[in-house]
This record gives structure tokens, sequence and C-alpha cells, in this order.
């Protein structure tokens, strides 16, 4: 893949292990003798995605890859939050080169983990608005505990999530339920989101999330994998394509967005409000 | 939109508020203090479809999306049926004028119901086959009173019911249970429009109906209009260009299936029997 | 059509009725008085579908059609297994004539059972994993005995099902829940089958099975036959163009797979196990 090769030649293959390498980096990664890796999010408070965390989480994709790791769990070190999403400070008055970079590196990361060879599982440990769900949206299977709440909520604000976002949704939950849920910006909680299929499963909690991730990884590790993966792009093929040959737009709104004057002034208030709390 | 200009420069437009003047008018417009419109569809005593009714129907969406209204509840007068669908009597002996310009009317009329800027419920508080099914599909949430039936009819009568009216119940309830519904023309109970999911909740009467809808446009209502639009009509642009690109051959087939001598000899028999009821 | 043609040149027509003749028949056709026609597999021991049994099931849809048919029913002789899918002897050492020739019969009656003009209902009295699954999800409806197995499980053994054996899935149970079932190549108990949609009843035992196919035929074999058809083909036409267009594509898929030394090899391994049971 292209990816690989692109990250190699700026060196960042050399600084995988580093990645998960102390109790500060930003995503650990642990691999049983299975060739089942966990992979936990941890850029606390609450996993906000920066350049560097999705840098992180798309080193460890490709390793999990390069290393043909038989499944993958995702989730995270937080107590209460999944992931918050993107990182509002990447869109706050960034030079374009900035912005460009940190979307690519987003684009980049959810094609590798969406189209990955390894099954892969989120147990959903705490809230998941956003770009969290995203990442959830993308795995294979979904756990989650009670009372918390996951959803694509950018309409909300005033934002329109890009289209793969919503078709990641869509794929999941079907066209009818996706409609309602995108044009309210709808956060459902943990209840909500079984009924609605947008997860598969309420477990207690996170470790009884990795039993049930773990059950899920038992069947589908052992299925040929060439036959499996196969059968697996076929899938996503459209929705990947999709993004694939649309990069470069996509980009370009994503940049059109942020440097708007309005949505500066308002992200410039937020972040004023976070301060004086 | 062109529709609009079009109504003004042959002067409907000024005739928008005598739709919802008298206790005669074909459609009954009130607007709360929130911006939320109830249209009351009025033409007793089955809400038949002819060309006025259609014609007030639509003008009364262009009205609300120039007025911004915030939300639209579309439910009708009668106490038993919803709307009858089509009448029968735009379609015995017309001219080829008449004909076309009653279904241009009605593609018109659906168009700006599916692509409203303004969110849309349906209380369906009566009976809704065929054309009075498409209405209530065509909104983004339904509510139905017990003991009536709703459906796309048509196959049962031999007619093929149009691409975007199949489209429309396809995108509520999915491809396989909108195959079997069609292929039989399958007129759903309440509890069957609720557990197919064609319908997304049964309330007591209409008024509980029309708090149900409130309820929904509550929530809807305070989303940003710009992106919450561009979000439903993403959902909506394919099943809104195929008839769009295709109007002009929609209209062909309905004009040559109504002038068929065969049709046109049972439409008469049809109408013969009811005379005599 | 030209497959009618085809057969009508090459002979075939002539030898229909000899196919439900005898009880050694591999097809038995019994038609009742309104039309309904139960066609029961009959392959002793478990309906592996080799050419000789494609060729009896497609001449039997031929006949169906060209003798307006009102509906069938699909079923099978064995009181433990409704077919067992495709004849793995048609794969093992076969000249590349002898598998085209398989193949694209197996296309052929694919085509003519997923297109009939006619309603069609599977009772699924037994397992029925693979190609037998294909056959069942062709049908319009689909009723199954208690505890036996159903599912497109290739995957568990390395094969990637074709894309068309994928598409009827997929149209049954929607996409999320076919990318789950295909990557994993899951066999789907009874129960499981109804929760996931992929059949539609549980029956008692086959008779009650053929009394549940009766009841749904009662309904649709009263539609008008040309709008019935012609919507059922506008639900089905995608799924269809895209195996009549990649028909070539398609053969040449299967027979450079079966031709590899590697699945000649495990297939031998296969047959010489079976042996010695």
């Amino acid at each position: 893949m292209s990816f690989l090769k692109h990250c190699s030649r700026i060196g960042l293959r050399s600084s995988i292990r580093s990645f998960s390498a102390g109790s500060d980096a930003l995503v650990d990664v642990k691999t049983d003798n299975k060739g089942i890796a966990t992979v936990t999010m941890n850029r606390p408070p609450v996993n906000s995605l920066n350049f560097h965390h999705l840098e992180a989480l798309h080193q460890t994709f490709l390793s999990l890859e390069r290393d043909r790791c038989r499944g993958m769990i995702l989730t995270s070190s937080s107590p209460t939050v999944f992931s918050a999403g993107l990182d509002i400070l990447e869109m706050y008055q960034p030079t374009i080169d900035k912005a460009r970079q940190f979307w690519r590196m987003l684009q980049d990361t959810w094609i590798k983990l969406y189209s990955s060879p390894y099954p892969t599982v989120a147990v959903i440990n705490g809230h998941s608005p956003a770009g969290g769900c995203l990442l959830a949206l993308s795995c294979e299977y979904r756990v989650i505990v009670p009372k918390v709440t996951i959803g694509l909520n950018e309409t909300q604000l005033g934002i329109v999530a890009p289209q793969w976002f919503q078709d990641c949704l869509k794929n999941v939950i079907g066209v009818r339920k996706a409609e309602v849920a995108l044009t309210s910006g709808h956060m459902f909680t943990s209840d909500e989101a079984l009924n609605v299929g947008l997860v598969d499963e309420i477990v207690n909690d996170k470790e009884a999330g990795l039993v049930a991730a773990g059950k899920f990884l038992a069947v589908h590790s052992k299925i040929p994998v060439l036959a499996r993966t196969s059968v697996k792009l076929g899938f996503r093929k459209d929705t990947l394509s999709r993004l694939v040959n649309g990069r470069e737009v996509d980009t370009k709104l994503f940049i059109e967005f942020i440097t708007h004057p309005k949505v500066q002034e308002g992200l410039g208030k937020y972040l004023e409000s976070l301060k004086k709390k």
C-alpha cells in the first residue's frame, strides 16, 4: 500500500514502537498469544483526536497489518469517554498546511481501519460522539457499556458530517434510521443504540466488553484470511472508493469550512468559555 | 427554485391565502408561534387528490418554504381517511393536456414535499392507500391512529406504482420488505405498519398524534437549518434526481396507461358502479 | 427468452416430462388445480446440485413459466436436508468444458428462478448450506423447520461466495447483517435465521410449511400477473444484470479457482476421507 511506503519514507515507521511504549503513549497496544491486539486510546482526558493521536492510531493499524494480526479490539483508557472526536484545537487558527495535514491523517487512519485485513471490534466503554462514533462504526462489531451516549452529532453544531462519516452510519443502521439520526444529530443512549442496531451488545463494563469482543474474534480470527478479507472489502469498497476518489474535494471542504471567519469566531468563543471553567 | 418563479408568473401566488381561508378551503394551514404549521387536507369526503387539491398542497408547501416555516404537520380533516390517493375522475376521459397537467402537478407537489427545508411529520388519522401513502412516506416521521390501513396497493389493481412511489417505500422499510409489500400491493394495518417500520408510532387518536408530531418537531426544529437541510437532501437526492431527470418519461408512462382503451373501460365501469350506490 | 430457445434447439424440451416422471426423477413436480406447483428436489441423499440436477431444475422452471404457473413451492424429498449445495464431484478434476457447462447451468437455473414471473416460496425442510441457501434466498418467501441450519458458509472453507450469492443475501437481510454473516461464513440456526430476517416463518414440519407457503401464494397468485411481475423484476433487475452482464467473468473466476492445484489437492483429500467413512 502506498501509505505504508509513504510513512516509511518519511521515517514514521521507526517510531511505531514508541507510540505504545511508556504509560504516556497515545495508543497502547497489547497483543496476546493468539495474535489478538487490544488497542487502547490513551490521550487523557477524553481522547480528543489531534494530529499526533491520529498518527499514533494510523501507525498502529499499519503495524498490525504488517504483523499479520488476527484481530483487533479498539477501546479507551478513560473510564468515561471512548473518544470525544476530533480535537477542536486542530481547527482553531491553523495554517492551511496544518489543517490539510490533520485532515489527511484522519482520512488515512480511517481508510486503514475501515479496510483492515484483520477483524475489528470496538469496546465502547464511554461516550462516543462524532469522530469517536466514526471509529466505532468503522469496526466490524460493537459492544457498549450502559448509560453512555454515541452518535454523529455534527448537525446539532451546524456542521454537515463528511459523506464518509454518514456512509458509515448508513451501512450499519440503514438509510431510514440514519436519515432521522443525522438530520437531528442524535446522540443515542446505550439502549437506543442497541435497539437501532448501532451497537451489537450492551455489556456490564469494559471487562465484560473485552470478553464479548474476544468471543466475536475467536470465531472470526479462525476464518481463512484471504477469503475473509476479500468478502469484507467487497462490502466496504464503495464507501472506501467514494472517499479515496474524492479525497482532495473532501479535504478542501474541510479547509473551507474551518477557515470561515464565523466558524473561527465560534471556535474562539467556545475555547474561551472552556478556559473560564 | 424555478417552480416558485413559474407559479408567480402565472399568478398563482396571489391566491395562496385563499386556499386556507374559508371552511371550504382544500387545504387548511395554521402556524403556531414557534413556526410550526399544521396543514390539514380538506377535500371531503376522502381527500381524493385532484388537480386543484394538489395545486393547493403545492402552493402551501411553496409558501411554507418562503415563510421559513420551522416544521410541518400533514393531516386530514376527515375522521376516517388521511387521503384516498389520486382522484380517479382525473383519469377518466381526460384530454391529453389535462392528464399531463395533473401528473406534473403531482410531481411538483411531491418534489416540494420530499425536499422541503423544514422537518415534516404525517399524522395519519385515517386510511391511506396509494397516493395517500405516498404523501405520508414523503414526510420524515409518521404517526398513525389504530385500526386503519396504509400502503401502496396499486399492484392489486393491475397498476405498477411509479418508480418514485416505490423508491419512497424502499427508503423507509428497506428493499426486502418493500418487495413483498409491492408485489402484493399489501395494505398494512396500523400494527403491521409499526412492525415493518412504515410508521414510527401508533397514537390513540388525532390529538395524540399532533402531540407526538410536536415532540418530533420540537427536537428537529431547533437544529441549525442549513446543515439539517443539507443532510436531508443528501439522503433524498438520488430518489429526487431519478424523478427530476425522468419527469417526461414518467409523465408519458402515465398518459399511455390511462389512455389505454381497457383502462378507460375499467374506469367507466367502476364509476358507474359508484353511482348506483 | 434466449435460454428457452437455446434449450429447445438442443432438444432438452422434449425431456422435461421425464424429469418428474418416476420415483427416481431428480425433480418431482405436482401442480394443483389452482396452478400452484410443488417442486420437490429429489437427488438422495442430500440434493447435491450436480449438472443433471440443476438441468432438471432449470427445465422445471422453464416449463412452469411456459405453462403460466400461478405459484411455486420449492422443497426437498429428504427428511433432513433441503440441499447440500453444489456437488463437489463436479469440481474434482473436471475438464474445462465440463466445469464451464456446470457453472453456466447454475447461472441459468438461478436466473430463471430469481426472475420467475410466478411467485415463489421455499419450504426449507432441512439443512441448507451454500448453494442450497442460494436457492432458498432466490424465492420470494421462506419458511423453515426447527433445528436446522442455513447460510452461505463458503468463507469458512476459504472460498469467496460469488457476487450474486452475496447480493441475494444482502437483498434479504440488509448490508450490515450480510457483512457479519459472510465474513464469518455463518450458518444460522432456524431461530437465528428468523431473527435476522433470513427466513419469514418457522413451521413445525414440512406439512405445516406447505400450508404456510400455500397461504402466501393464495394472496400473491391472485395479483394481476403483468403488474406483479413488472414490480418483482424492478426489485431484482440490478442483481440480475450484474450477473447477466458479467457471466463470462463469473465463469472464469470459477474455473480459475477450481483448477488451482491446491484446491484440487484439498478436494482430493476431502473425497478420500469421505470414502473411508
